[in-house]
């Protein structure tokens, strides 16, 4: 790969087009190549200024991931990651996503390419944790019917459905940062808080028991809360169905912020109509976008937020908060954190 | 006051009505009367279930406070209490309202005829701070947006206005149980919570940092966040108003959930209208219940909840569970918690 031209002392890429990439000069023994994505959020003028380089634009991803100097950083998103951007990259680059997701990108090419690649799994969690919880209170809260009320300008008390969750259990399935967030904040509201995590030994954080998957039902017995927060892979897809569904207590709230495929669409809607859980609040559902013809979207006690959960104003600060150092680490000592390529 | 009839060893109220009484033997030597409001929210089943009593009804409050022997207890709420029932009513009995405010009960008149009056401070705390965590959400998280695209089965991710609270400075005004529960909830929220108390020395609560009701500009300075827990008092009437809103951040999301006329109306509409606050979340309004042309009703950013944040269906066990053993304390050494007069 050729290297970019420098421009009076400052490394900069004069490239056109949509396309942003930026190259850091603060480390000047690294001097390494960052190529951004335009589906990933990242602010381009943050990272302007606290990296003190020029950021240019640019309308070719692959082009510019060709012309950059390797090892480079590519800094996409699970949204927006294209296998076209493979033939851009070579042995030693280091992709990685903004967010806790990954089921889109291409594990088994990189490794054969040698290309490292890494999540941002605590990047997101503090606003999935929030967003998770904010659904399940409308439900329980009766939010959208106090909504109508006021849009009819109609002061009514409700008593009916108004419940809260202090002294329940609640089982979180997949105890990643999303999870632990989530753990932590249900923690806070007297809420007794069981977690499924795959390693389940020598475990030191929020939840107050945990069950290996082995054990989900147990996990899931009697909860009045459940809270999905698991990365899609072939032991979690359809994890949740009917028979998971049976072992929660009957006027459960289902959360669902981890893959929509984790929770098995037609499961979930028989729960509803019979009454075997109170609500299903999806962030992510199966598939997405929903089709409009879905049945998901007509009943009462399903809501769906259109996968959003990670959605926040101070997203694209925070991802700068955690990639910075790390690409300081990569530049001096070539470690990754939370590598899984 | 004469005593109520005994019926074959279990001491019982042969009474008719809406009204529901229960006298309760499990301890002998005290044999007190226990009189419900039939408007309090108290699960006479279950107080009958755990006081081995039968609970019978009457369908008048004075005559049965008249016809219990004294010292009685009266089990009332802010919400039902009529000035009527003070006939009945006579030295050392003790009313107890099943809620945190006691706006609506004439302490002057309990202290003249030497009545003691008590709240139940800490009973609605859980389900009041979740109602408050659960309005600011949907501000923050977009709910209703979300809803209304789904009456459209809309799959449209949202990023405007979605938010995260985890870093920013949350401001509790009035650090009794239910600021103190919505204190510990936002803490691990990750926000930096400051309290405001009107004895703000030696605190150890939730709060980071507690402020004199003289600093109340100081704790109000850039929060993101304001929870409003304070009772009415002379003190608290009135006091957020325009220049208490002008300190707060812009996008700033503030939370009623004391009493109405602790927020200045006209002040909190005019901040919406001019946008130095991003909304306002109120379980109380001034007055109750808020007239249908109140401008109040017809804002995007103003939710109104009808004064429900206490409503849960655990309300009832709750009450009991702090009840029972302080009418035992009552009947055994004539000590009372939480007293107000």
């Amino acid at each position: 790969m050729r290297s970019l031209h420098d421009i009076s002392g400052v490394t900069t890429f004069a490239l056109v087009g949509r396309f942003n990439t930026v190259r850091r000069n603060l480390f000047p023994m690294a001097n390494r190549d960052i190529v951004i994505d335009p589906g990933a959020f990242v602010d381009r003028g943050d990272l302007a200024r606290r990296t003190e380089q020029t950021v240019l634009e640019n309308s070719n991803v692959t082009e510019t991931l060709e012309a950059a100097s390797s090892p480079l950083v590519f800094i996409s998103s699970n949204r927006s990651w294209s296998d076209e951007y493979l033939a851009g990259l070579s042995q030693r680059d280091w992709v990685t996503t903004t967010g806790a997701g990954y089921d889109a990108f291409p594990l088994d090419q990189f490794r054969e390419r040698d290309v490292r690649f890494t999540n941002q799994p605590g990047n997101n969690a503090p606003q999935v944790a929030e967003h998770a919880i904010a659904m399940l209170l409308s439900i329980t809260r009766r939010l959208f019917q106090f909504r109508t009320q006021q849009q009819h300008r109609e002061w009514k008390r409700i008593s009916e459905g108004m419940t809260h969750h202090s002294g329940d259990v609640c089982c979180v399935v997949g105890l990643g940062h999303i999870g632990e967030a989530i753990a932590k904040r249900l923690g806070a509201f007297g809420m007794t808080v069981r977690g499924v995590k795959r390693s389940a030994s020598n475990y030191s954080g929020n939840a107050d028991s945990v069950y290996p998957p082995t054990s989900l039902h147990d996990a899931l017995s009697e909860a009045g809360v459940v809270m999905l927060s698991v990365p899609l892979t072939d032991e979690t897809h359809h994890m949740i169905g009917k028979s998971e569904l049976d072992q929660t207590r009957s006027d459960a709230v289902i959360v669902n912020v981890g893959r929509g495929p984790v929770l098995e669409t037609e499961a979930i809607v028989a729960a509803i109509e019979d009454r075997s859980v109170r609500a299903a609040c999806l962030d992510v559902t199966d598939p997405e976008p929903l089709p409009s013809d879905s049945p998901l979207w007509t009943y009462e006690n399903i809501f769906i937020t259109a996968h959003s959960a990670s959605r926040s104003d101070k997203r694209t600060g925070q991802f700068l908060d955690e990639f910075l150092p790390a690409f300081e680490r990569w530049c001096t000592s070539d470690q990754l954190e939370h590598r899984i390529v």
